[in-house]
């Protein structure tokens, strides 16, 4: 299983922002939606193994909100930025403010901080935070069960750094260009693939 | 130098689509337009050896047009989906329809078709057909000035493919797997950079 955990630090995570001004009033929603779909997206449907968490800092109210999103179990998403955004929307619009609760299927939304969903995440998984200081995914050996932390248009803070390093975290690092989030997602997501046999016959 | 020619089969060509409705009255112009995210935009900046052009084929007025972007000039550009798309469709509708325009710095648009903008890319690149049935790229060098030719949701028809191989073109792979137009665009961007030695410490 691959699941890949975004860090939106100004996402909106009460629903108020407008589908079209997702940069501006929805504190980079651009970013959080296309790392969702280069996730969880091929040409012609979703990838079953895969999971996408994206941790939602940036409401008004000052709660933190995380969206989940099930590769097999999702009904109802489009690979577009605008859909994306407005499913993750009625999610937010939709959600009471407490314990988890499944929107549309497969896509849940739940009060976790970054520090609850790190802490679930691990329960399951081995964690990596991709960022361009770390070392070579090419050189290292991916276990089957991994999460992909990444930041949004801003790298992890030093306290979230912390946090996700002390749970035993590995940095690791795509190269030294700085792609953006949703571009770094679709590129792992192919080393993965290639990893595992894709391109060299033996898939 | 690197290109990208994306193909937009049903991509609308007059302008008068909705940002709001990208998938359906832009004839998935939501792929053509991050597709020239993918290819132009880093992080915090713009390639600047890198072009992007999209071949709109789906003009209510039958009539195909052809857009350029050139990292190096291009001003004005954001990242996200609907501001990219928001860009060609002002070109489309300031558009005069004989010869070439720039639309704003760095931007053209002209009355090419597919044929025309084949003929002017192999000019001064080399042409490599993205498929999933292609050559491996990871087994093979690519040209330093190279045009990489992919569909948007539709691969190249039967005679687009054939206008394509007469040119010289190859067609090479990024694995099986079947990826949108705009996720294999930042990977492709990604092996280039990788084999100008981003990540093993020669770059």
């Amino acid at each position: 299983m691959r699941r890949f955990l975004v860090v939106g630090h100004r996402a909106d995570s009460t629903g108020y922002f407008k589908l079209d001004d997702l940069p501006g009033s929805g504190g980079r929603m651009d970013i959080l939606a296309m790392s969702a779909s280069a996730a969880l997206f091929l040409s012609h449907g979703l990838r079953q193994d895969t999971e996408v968490w994206l941790v939602l800092n940036g409401g008004r109210d000052g709660k933190p909100r995380t969206i989940r999103m099930i590769g097999s179990e999702a009904r109802y998403l489009f690979p577009d930025e605008r859909n994306m955004a407005s499913m993750i929307r009625n999610a937010l619009i939709r959600y009471k403010g407490k314990g988890e609760m499944e929107s549309t299927p497969g896509m849940y939304i739940s009060d976790m901080d970054l520090k609850d969903a790190l802490r679930r995440v691990s329960q399951d998984s081995e964690l990596i935070y991709l960022k361009e200081d770390g070392d070579d995914v090419r050189k290292t050996e991916i276990p089957e069960n991994t999460t992909f932390v990444l930041g949004d248009s801003e790298d992890l803070s030093p306290a979230e750094e912390s946090s996700l390093m002390t749970m035993g975290a590995k940095k690791m690092s795509l190269g030294k260009t700085h792609m953006h989030t949703w571009q770094a997602i679709a590129v792992m997501n192919y080393e993965l693939d290639r990893s595992a046999g894709d391109g060299d016959g033996t898939l």
